[in-house]
Parts: structure tokens; C-alpha cells; sequence
């Protein structure tokens, strides 16, 4: 669609604190001697995000026990350029093995769909929420039932619970239904989700169906955050192009602002689904001297590079122009400088539980 | 196992109120000119059970819309031999439908595993929940996930729920768990669930395993009602066994007096779970002039009848020495008595909403 807007020549500057992307995905998380994290977090950076949180998934971006999560902390070590934290994944039977893990991550991910069977799906996550310390997060990609029985739990346990990636109608409206009633949910839909439906990409399931996106948009109060999630690199798949992974991030900012040309969002709906929520649901610490500049209404066209993406070719009206990561600038006009990684695990900020004040008497 | 007790010579009479079963199977409830109901409302009466709830399952036995209700109303008319009420079926596609039916009728059954497609099973709940009168009972067979995620429904919409035939150790500690955070949620069990299990009958799924069941037993006070309910018809099926309507019936009541004579259950713990629970969860009307005088301790073989029983020539210490309803005697020793069918269809009971008091004002 052309608006009479892509005729402006006024293009808009604008300052954004540092991003964070609350669901990275790292393909090979804990393969020994991988420099997936490290690619993840370079392309993070020059995309605006200065904070991931790595989603435990996948055969090898897995950490369901301290073995995993060991490598996965070494191949940190290798140099990472933005902050990153790491989250556990619960399984049928690790409840009590992963509590130990609780303080070295940033939260638990709840993998409802890949619980081994259905008997003991509602055991295994009861034992879970028993077995996991009350004041870390804990995040699903549960569905369906398995998000509202997901919900009871959460609800009977006083627990406060994240959604990731939700897709579709009857998700959103439950999430909505659950926050109109007081549930302590929150959620994240991908931001490819926003702007790829089935009727692009048929028999591609895990994408919304148009239906379900426009929902979704109608829904945007109830999106707590926007992520980049495991989507891209799914997507990829399913279209046998090379699944590099950094597949989506550089897209994703892109796309939000364009919107924001377009009339669809606003910047504070961006930051605060980008920046402000993430820090307050998932606790994470404050980025002194972290962000970016970036120029929205500039037509841009996605460049077709290595890194395959579905908006190559099209014209996103959007473009970073700076992104300063420790009061250094890291990133100029969307090319990452010289720069060494200064990126820090910071899976344990947050790690015990808030300190209780203790009140002088008073005079 | 041989106690003490088979030894005594001492039996006591007991005199009980007529009991409820809240979830009885009528084969061809809605056949046109089918006999089922009026076979079930003898064998019922014979058995002590002077009120059946008719609950809308199975192919013939289903009740979804206002022209099967007329089919099994009917029925009803060719002759009761005790009171009884009628159920509608929730479907994906007749919330608004049967909300017309309300009236007629004495509860919602929502068959979680029947309604057709997972996705839309949270949705279409969600609309049966919205459409049904606030002061109706809502009943449900929903099982792991699906219960759990009903659960979650009826706890977002303030609603009482009860749930149907439960028979896994999960289902029974997630029924305990909400009811100890305050859901407004009851269940039952049904009679046979508690005898026969998966190590009597390996490979039949729908009995409880032998853990099951012994969990079940250690959850008596989360068990709010008895049911007959329509396991002694799948097991007779899943048997290949002559599969009479009045299946399982008759043991009921003898076997939980059984574990009264060895001391597993109390005459209390049958009372509350056959007459006063039911009556109070349903709102059901006071059966006046209705009772029962049963024999416990007396030692009783199961007689092996045109009708099958998995019990059949087992000895059971108990026996229904006399039935009268409505003030006039209609079974002595386990015998019908040539009375003609005086039995009710009460679905209209309680279908208004609680009238609200007026108060007068103060002189
Ligand atoms: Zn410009
Ligand atoms: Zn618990
Ligand atoms: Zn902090
Ligand atoms: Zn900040
Ligand atoms: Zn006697
Ligand atoms: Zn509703
Ligand atoms: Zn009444
Ligand atoms: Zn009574």
C-alpha cells in the first residue's frame, strides 16, 4: 500500500534506550566450542538489541541440566557483544535436579509441548512450580489447553508466568481474559508473527493464520512484549534457505518502525514492548551509557546478503543509524565497528530473592 | 482378604434416605420409543437409587439440541419407576442453542474429549461458560490438561464446575490442589473405579491402574459424590459381555457397604456422597417419604443373572432388605414389587434462578 506519507522528505530522529530481545535463539547453545552465542550477540547488537535473554531450545540450544549449562557458560566466555542471560528448560523429570541450576540462570522455560507424555504434563509442571524458587521468572510456549491448564497452575500457586511467541486468536484472547481477571500473566508475540501470516507462506503451521494476526493486532494492549523468538530461523527451515543465526534480528527493529511510518504504533508502544517491560517482567539490570539512534520514514531497502530473510527486496521505511553499547558507539549506519565484545553473562543479576528491608527505629 | 468381622453373626440394619446416582447411562435416550430409560429407572429403584440424573452420552444416549430433548422427554412419559432429570450436551457449535434449553433441563454437560478439534476446545468452552445461566450446574468428564484448563475456565468466570468419573491419581491431586486454593469445584468417582482396576482387566484404559485407585482411596475427602456413571457399560463392551442397560447398577450400593463391614468406609461416608451431596451440588428436590433399610454384614452372593456382573458369585456382606418410595413399599429383598411406575421428571427443578428477598421495611 502507498501512503501519502512514503512522499515526505522529513524523516524523523530518534533516540532509543538499548533493546532487548527477551527470546534469543542460539542454535548451538550447548555444542562444544560453538560460536553461535558469539554470531547471536553480534548481530544483536547492530540490529539495536544490547540485551538477550537465550531461549533454552532446541536439540542443541538446550540447558536442561548443570552439564549443559556449563558449556553453554564456557561458549559465553568466547566474547559475546551485547548482555545476555541464560534460562533452564524444564523436562518430565529434572524438577529437582534444575532448582540447584536456579541461581546461575536467568529464569525457567517450561516447554509445554515437548513434555514427554500427556498423563503427566500437569504432575511434571506442578512439581516444577513446587521445585522452582518463587521470585525467578518462568516462561511456556504452552497452546491451547495446555496454556489454560498452564494458567491454573500458575494461578493456584501465586505464580506470576510469561507466554512466549503466542499466535493465535484463541491464545491472545485467554491471555486477555486471564489479565481482566487478575491472572499475574504476561506475554510476548514474535515480531515476524506481526507481519507474516499463513496466507504468505501456506502449510507453514507455526506462522498465524491472517485471521489470527489481525487479532493479534487488535490485541496489541495485551502484547506485554515483542520478541525475535525461534520464528525466523523456523521459517528458514521450512523453505529449505540457509538458516543462519542471525536470521530476523536484523529485521526486526526495521519492521516495528516501519509501522511506526506507517501510523500503526507509536515509539512508546516499541520501547515500552522492547525495553520497559522485558526489564520489569524478566528483572534484569539497568544498561548505563546503552542506546540507539534511529531515523524512521527513511525508505530503506532490506539488502539481499548471506543472511537470508523474507523482506529482502522490499522497502522497510526505517534505519538504524548508531548504536552505542557502554558509551561506546559499536555500530555506525548499520556495520559493526572494530570493536572487542564487551558483552557480560549476567544470568545471575537478580539471583536472590529481593532483601527485606530492615527499618531503623525511630528517634 | 478374610477379616475378623466374616465371622460374626451380628448384622446391622440400617436405615438410609433414597439415594441419587448423578450419572446415569441410558443407552437409547433419544431412540424414538426406546424402553432404556424406563429399564434404567427399575433397576435404579431396585438398587436404592430413587433419583438419576440422565447424563447426555453416547451415540443414542446424547442430548444436544430441543429435538432430542423432546425424543427422550417421551420417553420418560412411557413410566419411571423413580424420579429423574435430563442433561444437555455442550457441543463446539451450540452454545446459543442450548441455552433455549436451560429451562428444561437440570444441568450442562460439557464432554471435554468429544468436542471436536483441540483448538478450538478452549474457545468453545469459553462460549458454553458465557451462554449458560449463572445458577445451572455445569458437569464435565475433562481429563489432564483439559482439566486443568477447564478448571482454569470456570475459575476465571466464577463458576461452580463438577467433574465427572474421575479415575487418575493426577486428576484427583489437581481436584484436591483447587479446592484447597479455594475452586468452586466438586467430583465424583465412579463405584466401580473404586473396586476394579487395569490389574482385574489389563489393557482397559478407562479403569483406573491399581496406583490409581489406591490414590483415589487416600483422596476420600476430596471425593464429594458416588456415581454409577457409564463404566460398568464400557467395561461389560470392552468385555464383550452382554452389555444390559442396568449393568453395574445393582452392585453398586452392596459393594460400598462391603467396605463398611471391613471398615474401609463409614454409613456417613455413603449417606454424604449418595443423598447429600448430590442433592446439594445439583439442587435437586427433597424426595419425600423415601428410603431405604439395607443389612450390613450379611454375607451375600452375587447372583449370576441374565444381567453380567464382573461380580457375579463373588460373596458381598450386604443386602437392600427393603425400598419404599413415595411412602409405599416397592422393592422387599431385592425383588420389585408389581407397583406401577410413579417416578418424575424433575429436569424443570430449580430452573428459575434463587428468588431474591424482598425485605419489608423497618416499623
Ligand atoms: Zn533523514
Ligand atoms: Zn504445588
Ligand atoms: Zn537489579
Ligand atoms: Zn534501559
Ligand atoms: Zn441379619
Ligand atoms: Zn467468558
Ligand atoms: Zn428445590
Ligand atoms: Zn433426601
Amino acid at each position: 500500500e502507498i501512503s501519502v506519507r512514503d512522499y515526505q522528505t522529513c524523516h524523523r530522529t530518534v533516540q532509543l534506550p538499548g533493546l532487548v530481545n527477551i527470546a534469543a535463539f542460539v542454535p548451538g547453545l550447548v555444542s562444544r566450542d560453538s560460536d553461535d552465542l558469539q554470531a547471536v550477540t553480534k548481530a544483536s547488537i547492530a540490529a539495536g538489541f544490547s540485551m538477550i535473554r537465550v531461549m533454552p531450545v532446541g536439540k542443541d540450544g538446550s540447558i536442561s541440566d548443570l552439564k549443559s549449562l556449563k558449556v553453554a557458560q564456557q561458549n559465553g566466555k568466547r566474547g559475546a557483544y551485547c548482555d545476555f542471560n541464560l534460562s533452564i528448560t524444564a523436562a518430565s523429570d529434572n524438577a529437582s535436579q534444575i532448582s540447584n541450576a536456579a541461581g546461575e540462570v536467568g529464569s525457567l522455560f517450561i516447554p509445554f509441548n515437548h513434555l514427554s507424555d500427556n498423563i503427566s504434563k500437569v504432575a511434571a509442571v506442578e512439581a516444577h512450580f513446587d521445585a522452582w524458587p518463587t521470585h525467578k521468572p518462568i516462561i511456556t510456549d504452552a497452546r491451547t489447553t495446555d496454556l489454560a491448564s498452564i494458567l491454573l497452575l500458575a494461578s493456584l500457586h501465586n505464580r506470576r508466568i510469561h507466554v512466549t511467541a503466542v499466535t493465535t486468536k484463541n491464545d491472545i484472547k485467554l491471555i486477555a481474559l486471564g489479565k481482566e481477571k487478575g491472572l499475574k500473566v504476561t506475554c510476548d508475540v514474535s515480531i515476524y508473527a506481526l507481519y507474516l501470516s499463513q496466507t504468505d507462506y501456506p502449510g507453514c503451521h507455526f506462522l498465524p493464520t491472517a485471521e489470527d494476526q489481525a487479532v493479534l493486532w487488535e490485541h496489541l494492549a495485551t502484547i506485554d512484549v515483542f520478541s525475535v523468538g525461534s520464528l525466523p530461523y523456523q521459517l528458514a527451515r521450512f523453505l529449505n534457505q540457509p538458516a543462519d543465526v542471525a536470521v530476523g534480528i536484523e529485521d526486526s527493529l526495521p519492521l516495528l518502525l516501519t509501522s511506526v511510518a506507517e501510523g500503526k504504533l507509536t515509539v512508546d508502544d516499541i520501547i515500552t514492548r522492547l525495553h520497559d517491560n522485558p526489564k520489569e517482567i524478566f528483572e534484569l539490570h539497568d544498561q548505563v551509557g546503552t542506546t540507539l539512534e534511529v531515523e524512521i520514514d527513511r525508505p530503506c531497502v532490506v539488502a539481499a546478503t548471506s543472511s537470508w530473510s523474507p523482506f529482502a527486496g522490499k522497502v522497510l521505511k526505517a534505519a538504524i543509524l548508531r548504536v552505542t553499547f557502554q558509551d561506546e558507539a559499536v555500530c555506525l549506519d548499520g556495520s559493526v565497528l572494530p570493536v572487542p565484545p564487551r558483552g557480560s553473562d549476567m544470568s545471575t543479576h537478580g539471583a536472590l530473592p529481593p532483601m527485606v528491608a530492615i527499618s531503623s527505629p525511630a528517634v
